[in-house]
């Protein structure tokens, strides 16, 4: 990690500067697959699963005794933690939804919002050696809170034409019931295009690698809704003295296991205790079993300097982080002032790991600077908002004239013709 | 406008198509526009509304006597109207707003979300004949009402460098200070990466022709967040014999007359009915200023008779209008039953009109077929929610384990350690 020391502010927008993802030269391929997914469903999809997964499947779709024989096998230990995990994320879920807001703007004139599941969610749950289970809870518990009608769950299958028993579970516990096995872009296309067994959805969520990420750019250009514009996962950890160098070193560590292109940021107010967490990580990295994967991402990496409170407060919220993590003696003001951040992660006990499974809090989260912008995924993320309105008789008579003078004025006649017709029936 | 007399659901899909946007070749252009600004700011600005706009702008921006003029030139009738729409709309938007929701999912775990206002937001309004000041309401209440901290409002001039006092009037009445002078795909660009004049923005809204349809795509590709993906505005009118067919006719041509490329859809229970309001509409159209646009409007339009009530209501439901009018007897029951549509209108008495105007609700709504998924603007269009969470000792006492679990199935180690390196502190 290298240490700039107050830095200037105009040096700032570089010292912001994230790792590029660069997709374009995947564009062709990509496109390629989904075009053949497109045109040939599921036996394009086994195809190009035997091709990048190395597997030859019979069935897309997972039967109930593949679920149940990995519901029996996950240890009781891992259950109840998953269990606890998924009541906290329903609580925080829970509490998102909103009862329809109804306003009478005039008399007779009223008007109401009312939230209305997507009906058909995509679920890609990346496969690999690491099962990230958490990634099924974090979409599919506001799924079913939203009350989404389907919910279709897509991970590629390993070299057995298996998928992880965690995630199964986890699709289980959270009713997920519509599980198919497959992977990349081909997974997106099934998605987004539907096939014989695969339903089409109206919207897909879910993390994974670029050729995922570039297989869902290129459906939203083509008008299905996706999740969030995805770039590699970083960490923000703004520090005082207060804070325990050990701890906060292991925050620092916990992100750069991540990936190569993940990105970690130190902010404190000294080089002292710059120094002394630097250490702190160069003693930890070592014991870690993804140690290539953190060292490499720690050379991305960077230690701002910045002694003025102001000063490091400016600079958090110009870098508007994916996870900010606030370990200062005085984190709850610092963080009443944050702007621009995907999660807030207060004080010396606040971890990121604590968001990333288990406190409730959603872990799909706007990086790359989009947290100015975006919001991370939420029960919203799976509705989307009706407004209503209904106009009586005597409604219409205290609206109708101003609409006529704006359409009028906008030279609109028609829309002023519409008021105008119904205005004559009423006032004869 | 073609009848369609009972068509079979495997048709559905193609009476549901809309007019598809050739935006494709305008890529190379827009691309080119896009270049030109960002590299050569305010000049490149300036040259390119000479060669669109045929205006040579000496300032960009407007300056207060400009805005005083105009406020002075509107005929009072006007600024009344604006005034009533303006209020409705923002006691609408206002109560869109919400607290802070806290919630602790265990003991000493809290967490909670907050919305934040998208600090920088740019609003593109349409100049040509009609000067969309409507537009500006809409999109700057609900800006203001969010908090944002900079409103930018963009319009291309006329020919004597002028922006409408109309647009100027609503601006100034609904606090934007910021306004320029900018049309087309060069006006996008310097919303999004700034110029010498204008600020860059965090957020691109609002309606244009196809050159800032097809800029704002480009730019949100490269991370620019804008409003909605954009398509030609329509209306679905789903009437029985209860319905006055004149009001019928009257809302098919308010938005038959917005453009060529509108779609007009009308679902009624009867082929009588489908011929009585085709009767009107024939008639009524010949009254209208902007009739040769509405004629080719209603021809790519469509009357779906479906006999049966629960046939109709799927076949709106797939539609998934932009704006949907329920002129039934029971229109009110109808419309709970509605899961996807941008707005909704309900009853004889409730025109589109009120809604693009003066009712309350938001006129930024999601076209061609977008409603199954998305949004129309609100308030919520200009916030982002931060999610923050704080745990006491107590707290990663409580949830440390299952997170050490979770971590350790997903083989992320460091992510363990941040939890037990703290947990080791508090147990000794």
């Amino acid at each position: 990690m290298t240490i700039f020391n107050n830095p200037s502010r105009n040096t700032w927008s570089e010292l912001c500067e994230r790792p590029q993802l660069q997709l374009e030269f995947l564009e062709g391929s990509v496109k390629n697959i989904l075009a053949r997914v497109q045109q040939g469903g599921d036996y394009a999809l086994k195809e190009l699963t035997r091709q990048f997964d190395k597997v030859e499947l019979s069935e897309l779709a997972l039967n109930t005794a593949e679920i149940q024989h990995a519901v029996n096998t996950i240890e009781p230990q891992l259950k109840s933690a998953i269990q606890t995990a998924a009541s906290n994320i329903e609580k925080f879920h829970r509490a998102q939804l909103r009862d329809v807001m109804k306003v009478e703007t005039m008399t007779g004139v009223s008007c109401w919002r009312k939230g209305m599941p997507v009906e058909k969610v995509g679920i890609y749950i990346p496969g690999g050696t690491a099962p990230l289970f958490s990634t099924v809870l974090m979409l599919a518990i506001p799924a079913k809170l939203a009350g989404c009608r389907e919910v279709v769950l897509v991970s590629p299958p390993d070299k057995q034409g298996n998928i992880h028993p965690a995630i199964l579970f986890t699709a289980h516990l959270t009713g997920v019931a519509n599980i198919f096995k497959a992977g990349g872009a081909q997974a997106i296309a099934a998605l987004a295009y539907g096939t014989e067994s695969i339903p089409k959805v109206n919207k897909i969520f879910g993390p994974g690698n670029q050729y995922v990420t570039k297989a869902k750019q290129l459906v939203n250009q083509q008008g299905v809704a996706i999740d969030l514009p995805a770039g590699p996962s970083e960490v923000l950890v703004w520090a005082d003295e207060s804070a325990t160098p050990t701890f906060v070193a292991a925050d620092l560590l916990s992100q750069a296991e991540h990936g190569a292109d993940s990105q970690v940021m130190l902010v404190v107010n000294s080089t002292g205790l710059a120094e002394k967490i630097q250490q702190e990580v160069q003693q930890q990295v070592t014991t870690l079993p993804r140690k290539e994967i953190a060292v490499q991402a720690l050379r991305n990496s960077r230690v701002i300097v910045l002694e003025k409170e102001t000063d490091a407060l400016d600079f958090v919220n110009t870098y508007a982080a994916e996870h900010l993590i606030i370990n200062t003696k005085n984190s709850d003001e610092l963080a009443e002032q944050i702007i621009n951040a995907g999660s807030v992660f207060i004080g010396n006990y606040t971890p990121e790991a604590a968001g990333d499974y288990a406190s409730g809090t959603n872990h799909t989260l706007p990086t790359n600077g989009y947290a100015t912008a975006y919001t991370g995924v939420s029960v919203e993320s799976f509705l989307k908002y009706i407004t209503f309105q209904k106009i009586s008789e005597e409604g219409i008579k205290q609206i109708g004239p101003v609409v006529e003078v704006m359409a009028e004025a906008e030279e609109l006649i028609a829309h002023k013709n519409a008021i105008s017709i119904r205005l004559k029936t009423l006032t004869t």
